[in-house]
């Protein structure tokens, strides 16, 4: 039922998406769903693209992380028909207001070996953050 | 881009799971997958139920409720190949510790229609929510 944190690293790093969730003052959490990167040092990345359109670029997720630089990413495998197959990864984040340009470039790099949409680095801005926690659980025993 | 709130409505009605948020004072957000019911009045039920094995009925989320009383379900659609068809419905939501009994009867009515898995109504608990905001979102303008 419990993951192993190797379990859950190697299914996170498999996952093609995510919810991530940020805290804002008033309403408590924003969740919206995200692609991102893993990279070493436990270094995880949150593209802020022009490919889905948004109203602005200049995202509430990013205001809420400069207020509380508390993040989650959750990512889940769903089966509506055998819940035997269920499991989801939860990994505890910190914002880093200011990676360094290598890792902000190590980490573009894995965002446009992953996603063909962003094979022409089509980013507004990359969130980086830093990997704190891991928690996992599967259906299966 | 931005959903009306009647058409992030008929989403979240029709979704089968979504990620449910609550908070926690260390950690900020705790998200977790769960499935649920939509009632009448903008109540949503969330089951603790005894299908999905977990280490204990008495659930982190439902301490975290206790304490703070805000939460909130995300449901989305993705799609790896075509982004644009892409969407997300945020169902911002106030915990209610003493829902009455009826509004708790009709809920779990509706959860044992909505799931096969619960045709013999294994709940431990049933969380129930109120509504308070409804936010869409889709890539299709």
């Amino acid at each position: 039922m419990k993951l192993t944190e190797a379990d859950s690293r190697s299914r996170l790093a498999a996952a093609d998406h995510g919810v991530l969730c940020t805290l804002h003052q008033r309403r408590g959490v924003d969740a919206v769903p995200v692609v991102f990167a893993l990279g070493e040092d436990d270094h995880l990345a949150v593209p802020v693209d022009v490919v889905k359109p948004k109203t602005s670029t200049r995202l509430q997720r990013r205001r809420n992380l400069e207020t509380d630089d508390r993040a989650t990413l959750l990512v889940e495998h769903w089966d509506p028909a055998d819940w035997s197959r269920l499991w989801w990864v939860r990994a505890e984040l910190r914002w880093l207001d200011a990676p360094s340009a290598a890792v902000v470039e190590s980490l573009s790099a894995r965002l446009v070996d992953g996603y063909e949409q962003y094979r022409h680095r089509p980013f507004a801005d990359v969130l980086v953050f830093g990997i704190v926690g891991l928690t996992g659980w599967s259906a299966a025993g």
